[in-house]
């Protein structure tokens, strides 16, 4: 199924940077809902007939595509876009893996790796049984960074852009500064299961059918995005975290990934890169302790039901 | 109320440093069950007559006090320690503060600021009728390190020690890698409610009764500490997640820490130290996002509600 209102946007928009010279392709007052069809994070290089080797291949500066802008008018600088996520429908299949040389643990796993999902039901096997609800979620959501001039739609900035929060589901809200006139919205990188941290950094990466309300705040005085997260009726998991410490945040979060990705190996018998691919769609990667001078604890949090 | 089992360990077992020359206060077989009378955080020098302005005052090393040491029979270095929370009962009061100097945003709160809490209900209430549940947690578990000599109690490393992980709560269960024969086990600096990172530098600090169980893993392998988190029946609340987007995590935590301070003091119409100081109460410091080089994301998650 697809979405298609009168204010839509087709994945024929696809742009791959955020730049205030874009023009805008469709012009919007306050208030209104948006449908958009967005491409997959990797811009249709990946099929389902791809090969891991194949990725040696993928340009990288396609990555990512965005649909949009989106001007809303009466946005101006010191302004907030509110983008209400009001539903997310997934393409019927996604992939996951190790793009070369990329993710928390590139050293460690360099890749390639290509997993490849079927996404039509509401629910994913991981191996030995074990299954996850998908959660739908939208990676990039920003608008048109301070700075003239290109941003790369693969990095985050405090306008938005590739912020791969988990939380912006169906019923979420994403407050954006706004820093050109319009604020300049584009989206793209949808996801069907993703982990605090994107920590191999790939999700379940699909194409996507969204629908939006775009609103404006006027004088918000935001200085980077604010997520209010879904509403959710799950209970919390249960989970096995595995601890990094140290005075460094980043060496802290790799050595518990690394502990976690041989755990998930050994307990589902699989080979760690598979393993650490895994850890990007549902591990939860969390700063446990940051004040107990001079080091630090991140947890790589990982489903104990997976330990049996 | 408290526990006194045939194994027990009282306050004045209490001492301030992890070292394996210190000599075992129990000795136990795998598989004991343990009650363990512990101090508060600041080891007595706080009490609900202290004003902010003595907290000056305090002495550094004697915070963490910690009861133990447990020798476990049999345990060697490589094996781990399991160690099941099996029941914590709070004392009827707690503190939290920011101590001089000491926290997150020390510089931008530099304190001191100090909150008397009753704790003798199953919640707290913290301005304008928002309550939230109590989840009684264990801030110091640890096993001497591997390294002779004193290792402060405050600091958090491979062996354990202040990690202040909030999911160390009844039910959980905590895996110390042994670096020392017997393991020799303490814990201090009960927590009546935490959040992730802790980020001002206090929980809601309370002295406790505690029941443990002690076992043995032989040949575990561990190379730090692993956290399997208690069973819950709560739904997840919703969430607004101030965002920090930068190459530094340390530098990310410290801006969504800022701006939710800042949200938070507003929404409850308090000084921002005094929402700071709730912020290590309940707020969830995760990483979002820690691929999208060269920019990552760390939010800072206060409870929704309160912002009406």
């Amino acid at each position: 199924m697809s979405f298609q209102l009168t204010n839509h946007l087709g994945r024929e928009t696809a742009h791959h940077v955020f730049d205030r010279a874009i023009p805008a392709e469709l012009i919007v007052a306050p208030g209104t809902e948006v449908s958009l069809a967005i491409r997959d994070g990797s811009n249709g290089q990946i099929t389902p007939k791809t090969t891991p080797q194949d990725l040696h291949g993928l340009n990288f500066g396609l990555m990512d595509p965005l649909t949009g802008p989106i001007f809303v008018e009466g946005a101006e600088p010191g302004d907030a876009l509110s983008v209400e996520i009001l539903d997310i429908q997934l393409g019927d299949w996604g992939w996951s893996g190790i793009l070369p040389d990329f993710g928390l643990l590139a050293d460690r796993y360099p890749g390639p790796f290509l997993k490849i999902w079927d996404t039509t039901a509401d629910e994913i096997e991981i191996g030995n049984g074990h299954r996850f609800d998908l959660q739908p979620m939208i990676g990039v959501i920003g608008v048109a960074p301070e700075q003239p001039g290109p941003h790369a739609a693969t990095v985050p900035t405090v306008a938005g852009g590739n912020i791969d929060v988990k939380y912006t589901q169906k019923g979420s809200r994403v407050l954006l500064p706004v820093f050109a006139e319009g604020g300049l919205l584009s989206l793209g990188d949808a996801h069907a299961l993703q982990g605090d941290g994107e920590l191999n950094g790939t999700a379940i990466e699909c194409e996507a059918d969204i629908l939006i309300k775009v609103d404006l705040v006027k004088g918000a005085g935001l200085i980077a995005p604010v997520i209010d997260t879904p509403p959710s009726s799950r209970v919390e998991e249960r989970y096995r975290s595995f601890l990094g410490v140290g005075p460094d945040l980043w060496e802290a979060a790799r050595s518990a990934s690394s502990q976690a990705a041989v755990a998930l190996a050994a307990a589902l018998k699989m080979p760690e890169d598979e393993a650490y691919t895994l850890l990007g769609i549902f591990a939860e990667l969390r700063i446990h302790e940051i004040v107990d001078q001079p080091n630090w604890v991140v947890g790589c949090m990982v489903p104990l039901r997976i330990f049996g």
